[in-house]
């Protein structure tokens, strides 16, 4: 069959092979995921289930991909980092990002009614976009952790400070704004601790540090297939 | 809070527009799907249930995004394309790529019970990749479409004809091989024909010729939201 | 020879292969041109013989590269076309820039005695960069030509009048601008008549519109090596 | 003036910055200088005022852009190292090829003079293609400038005794490739001992190992503007 005729659209086609003797990192985002949280009713300001949820489809989608090393979760978003030396799919950047958007999304919608259980998932369906990012040396790819646990930080102790504001201080939510905006994180903390007795520092790890899913070695017998757990690090910060 | 310090490992992102003034096809592929195919006792040559939720996938993705003007599907592909004045996502790769491996991935998930409803799913789960090619003109355009159309058939008239030695010739998948090796498209169309009476131009459109998805647009009355049906064309090739 | 062991180096680099079918334009621009006008006293606000050398230099860029279809060149810069159906270097863009780059820094270098015969070249010598574009559509190229044009003409009348203002009409050079911020083109067409008899339509082509180099086909008798010459257009403009 | 209508052509050039934190190697090559040599009879298998005006011309281009750390030169190649931390031209990578293809290709012309005063050049003209490689770690950049080196070795022994077989040995070119058809290192170090009298270690080191241009920062007294030489080193290789 004369398939050649049309063939040559194939050169049309362009490599993008990440540079070798890189840290990779593909991470995800949740897409309009503020109306999402809504319509299916999350908790505020973080939701135990919709977080558990997300650390679950991590590690399917690190069971299903060996080649990842570690992955960093926080709120609706996952970093998934592959070892400089990878050479999975060639390095092609589309297949790497396009295979763990695939396999993260399956598995949320796969999941969900473990964790969601009455609330059954109607379009439109709850997607995410990724992208992949290489880092030449192991500093950056430690600055980049914690450049997202910063951010993990800075988002949960303002939203914890906004929704008590809301919810035990009887605030709409133009009045709470106006009354964060321009404080620090000590403001945020004074706030919260004289106002509600709240002390930060014994919030939940998971809402204010993030979750990792490493791999775990047995060490002292024959090493069996690796597993993938999920963990709140005491901390990422260099 | 100094975010500061570890926020210049965004300078390590590097932009992926897409061209402008060119069409973009996504084409997603099934990963692993001849293996996945097995486990769910997928017909042969062709399972219609698979075929099916394939379109109605396609369908939900067009409605989620509609800057999607056309999608063209065979076997466990797709091929969505934008216009080429598209601006959806500043024509960023990663973004377009991965939202619509996602959102059909998601939607697949999502409608696997109402086409396989007694065969429910367990991981692995099937997932997709996905690859962005611009071409810069509507020939080069009809010219791929023509070229997965091709595919499409001279696949399936190989696989028609190897499961018709196999199940009606009592072959097994060596002889059957063996038999097909270095025939040409009238040499198995015989084949179909002389040994067992199946006439191959008579087989199912949407086997021999794939599923389009394309908007209708109502022309008389002031036009209403778009809405997505899919067909199988009657042909694609120029 | 074991060269093996350190070639895994070449992996490193990536391909930059253009589009294909589209239109290619690399144009170079004279890096820190102002400073070397001064240092040669090029005349204000124009200098044929460095026009001239610049064209004379764009010729024997076409000479030396057949694939080049057409070249536009205004002030210290030049816009050299392939054709979209080129192949020339398989469309590696660093081999198209740096080919046409050298070729051109070489030819000026190499002709500079010529049109400026008692001003030899000193350190630091004139250079020049490149980039590559690519254009899907006629009409994008066409475009971008006019894109250059348009900017020939617009400083072409800014620099006539500047310099009018200051030669002729006794202005340092802050008066000048002053004199000329805010101004629109009729502005500076009317300063030019009124103050100093100058009809700016009667200025040379050369300046007001830049030059082009394009290919004599001789059609009546068979077809010669193709020729490149250079003259001034009546207008690129679309 | 309505540049505007125009001006959308901008949005068709895409951004080439190269990977932050990396080492980047610009290369460039003589473009056909087998021709070239040829016509301006250089020596054979070396030519000594060749590799002269090639260093000489390296020499100025680190004059002329003090980001560059380091080159090293071999037959008609020379690589140009930029450290990881550089951020010369936003590290454009067509900015950074076309700028060092076109200083090296202005100073060899300038320069040719002054090492063959008696053969002025005549179109066509010596040019150089370029192109920008970037290495993670310095390892990969020593593994990179080993390479270079072990091909100045292969390709030298081999020249050496494939040019004293003609010239002392009598043979024609197609009788000196074959004897030389198979031959390892040590045999071609045989043949220029036995036959010829040649110790190839005692060849100039310039032919044997290639030539690296330098930065020389005297220590002592407060640091004077930097000076570049070129040497020949006694070994690059790992």
């Amino acid at each position: 069959m004369a398939n050649s005729k049309y063939e040559y659209v194939r050169f049309f086609e362009q490599p993008d092979n990440l540079l070798p003797n890189t840290w990779i990192v593909v991470r995800i985002d949740g897409r309009s995921f503020t109306k999402f949280a809504k319509k299916y009713n999350f908790g505020k300001p973080n939701d135990r289930r919709a977080l558990d949820l997300m650390n679950e489809s991590a590690k399917s989608v690190m069971k299903e991909l060996p080649d990842i090393v570690v992955a960093y979760g926080v709120s609706d978003e996952y970093s998934f980092v592959f070892h400089k030396s990878c050479t999975l799919f060639e390095r092609r950047k589309s297949k790497l990002v396009s295979t763990i958007v695939s396999t993260f999304s399956a598995y949320y919608i796969h999941h969900w009614l473990s964790f969601f259980p009455s609330s059954p998932l109607e379009p439109p369906l709850p997607t995410f976009d990724g992208r992949a990012v290489v880092y030449p040396s192991l500093q950056n790819l430690r600055d980049y952790m914690s450049w997202r646990q910063v951010d993990c930080h800075v988002n949960n102790l303002y939203n914890t400070t906004f929704w008590a504001l809301i919810k035990k201080g009887g605030l709409d939510n133009e009045d709470a704004e106006r009354e964060l905006a321009g404080t620090l994180a000590k403001d945020k903390n004074e706030i919260l601790f004289s106002r509600f007795g709240i002390n930060y520092n014994n919030e939940p790890e998971i809402f204010r540090k993030g979750s990792v899913v490493f791999r775990s070695y047995p060490t002292p017998t024959p090493p069996p297939k690796s597993t993938a757990e999920s963990l709140t690090p005491s901390s990422l910060l260099a």
